[in-house]
């Protein structure tokens, strides 16, 4: 007789369930889809050569600390310098307030581990990365929202929540957000800021695509503004801050890190401990040895004219081909853009039209945690060149204008 | 003013706590120390040229599979390669039985988070391995244990705890046992998987050294005997098996698998998305290509008789330096030994003194989660060549009769 498997699984289940994302990108694997949908890089623009050479060196001259097992908190040389490069960027930091991560999907994790008690509250924005919610969801916690505008976050919101609420974190993507594509401007960032240090409610700030800027001024993190306050002591952060290698280097390499206070990082090491012991060596080699061989920046640049152009072409094609009605943003950097239908539109049901007609982007739905967002859609550039860029706004221009038409 | 982290912290972290064995791992790093301690494969033997050459080859022939995001459940290639190889171990399984995961402590993780509410119960070995119980405790679960004699598990004490308790599941190590390189016989192992499955408690059955047997003769797994009384139909198993190439290729890759009916292997990959989208995409194509490659048999010889020779080595020291009042197990493979000395003498103290003349081992008091083990320790022969181990046996033999004879 076959095991009820689910007459033995634990509560917490029934509340996490399958991102929607994730189940997209398998459909967006077709390789004959018009990939609008998965937050992928541009693998073309992988430094394949660089890593080679990089596994080549590593293999041959640090073969045990490549291979063999490792600490926690990661392989040292990447945790010095780790914290140089955050240094150049504003944020303080030592080696022992970096954690590296499986990833930043780990980095969400593990934060839920360390802070949520099934109920406690966590504010997010609205919509939000909705990946970080299914991590919180293994927690249990609430949510209170805040909504976002295309200035960014809206801080008299959080002014209002904070009054009568106090959650036990706000987790905050400012740069280029996932999904909007919006950056949260200058003077709401340092007003955020002030307002959880003086609420005592400390900031996770997500920071994937922050290096991945194409137009307008490069504004401070929230954790350089707080470290700015703070006389740049490590000890002193209100923000926990997080980045990746995913949107630099590669996402295979599962790899990116956390900035805090080093208590604070010794409870992430503790954490990790059970979840996974410790990220790959290998891929903690190889990230080290390219920031160690200074090649990051040029990297970046590569991957910044690229998407430029791309996010560019996206604009354009949407200017040329979408309704009018269709409003979008046009952010300056990272991987999507954000568009908002008249109200009535469901971009959920556009989704089977436009995959029949082999186009691929995400409902805007899931990234709304109390609900909303049926009218909008996420799109992302940088995996896709102009040229099919244009083919695909094309066709999505083209459901749009169907589905407003039976709307009547 | 710092922010007070400790208010904020959620109350599971009150009974995580750092790993003690890790603690110990971080002593033994220390490069002049004899490491008995920590359960490091041999460097020497990692398959460094081997790893070299697939690197060029898949970063140069698949750079997008071995570099971009992929699938949670892991590379259909490696999957399908896993479930190829676990049929020559006698384990039923497709590759929709398989999910990769970062480790087997990944595997434990995702097990306390799919099976346990607070208070839930699970079956454990006492002694058990540490770093289990660390992952299963930040789900609070509460254990019932069931001793390990020489023969492996006490099935008849299973028998009786399963008259009165209804544990999530048992987590069983019965092959070459961490800590005690004890193996279960046969006739237990045939008694315990028919007692899980009339009780309808599955069985996690953790088997990271299989392949790593010196002596005696070969056993099949828990989840082949399963398999076998179950017209080795995969979707039937109640056995849950977790390996990992971390004892056979590299521990720095991070990688091992799961294998269980495939519906509970959708309900891993739901959890394991939250915790890290997925494992390694380098590392799954290193290990991929040396299956494909057919390389993984020769690489376990290799290891094997270097192993063998070491743990020959110690059990020859210790029969030559150790005081007749100290018991030890003879294991037939893995990496693991253990000594148990006369009630009153306690191993947590003597290992100040060991450390004092370069000498780690692990003290036998953490593997037991109720208590005991004081006058135990375990010890491994694995990373350490046969000339140290004598010398390190021989400085520890003084050490214990040292501690005899003020034990009076």
């Amino acid at each position: 007789m076959a095991v009820d498997w689910s007459s033995l699984y634990a509560q917490r289940l029934a509340r996490m369930g399958t991102s929607a994302i994730r189940e997209i990108l398998k459909v967006a694997q077709s390789p004959d889809i018009i990939p609008f949908a998965g937050g992928w890089p541009e693998a073309e623009l992988f430094p394949i050569e660089q890593i080679s050479l990089i596994c080549e060196a590593v293999l041959n001259e640090r073969p045990r600390e490549s291979l063999q097992y490792g600490l926690t908190d990661g392989l040292p040389l990447l945790r010095e310098a780790i914290a140089g490069y955050m240094a150049t960027r504003g944020i303080p930091a030592k080696a022992e307030n970096i954690v590296i991560v499986s990833g930043s999907q780990q980095a969400l994790d593990l934060m839920g581990r360390l802070f949520l008690d099934e109920g406690d509250t966590v504010l997010v924005e609205n919509p939000t990365f909705l990946g970080a919610v299914q991590s919180f969801n293994a927690y249990g916690p609430r949510y209170v929202t805040v909504p976002m505008d295309d200035e960014g976050l809206c801080v008299d919101e959080v002014e209002r929540v904070l009054a009568h609420e106090r959650p036990k974190f706000m987790y905050l993507l400012p740069t280029f957000q996932n999904p909007t594509g919006v950056t949260t401007t200058l003077a709401r960032r340092k007003r955020v800021v002030a307002l959880a240090r003086e609420a005592g409610v400390p900031i996770l700030e997500d920071d994937p695509y922050g290096a991945l800027r194409y137009s307008g001024e490069a504004l401070p993190t929230l954790a350089a503004l707080d470290g700015a306050a703070q006389d740049m002591d490590p000890e002193q952060a209100n923000v926990i801050y997080t980045s990746t290698f995913s949107k630099t280097l590669a996402p295979g390499l599962r790899l990116a890190w956390v900035v805090c206070p080093s208590a604070l990082a010794g409870q992430f090491v503790m954490a990790k401990q059970g979840a996974d012991l410790h990220s790959s060596s290998l891929s903690q080699m190889i990230a080290y040895e390219f920031l160690q061989r200074d090649w990051l920046d040029d990297q970046v640049e590569r991957i910044r004219s690229t998407y430029a152009a791309r996010c560019d072409a996206m604009c354009q094609a949407i200017a040329d081909y979408f309704p009018p009605e269709a409003h979008y943003t046009r952010p300056e950097g990272g991987l999507f853009l954000w568009v908002t239908l008249p109200e009535g539109l469901d971009t959920a049901e556009m989704l089977q039209d436009a995959a029949a007609h082999k186009v691929a982007f995400v409902p805007g739905a899931p990234f709304y945690v109390h609900g909303g967002g049926q009218n909008a859609f996420r799109m992302t550039f940088a995996s896709v060149p102009a040229d099919i860029i244009r083919q695909g706004i094309q066709i999505l221009g083209g459901i749009i204008r169907e589905h407003l038409a039976r709307l009547g």
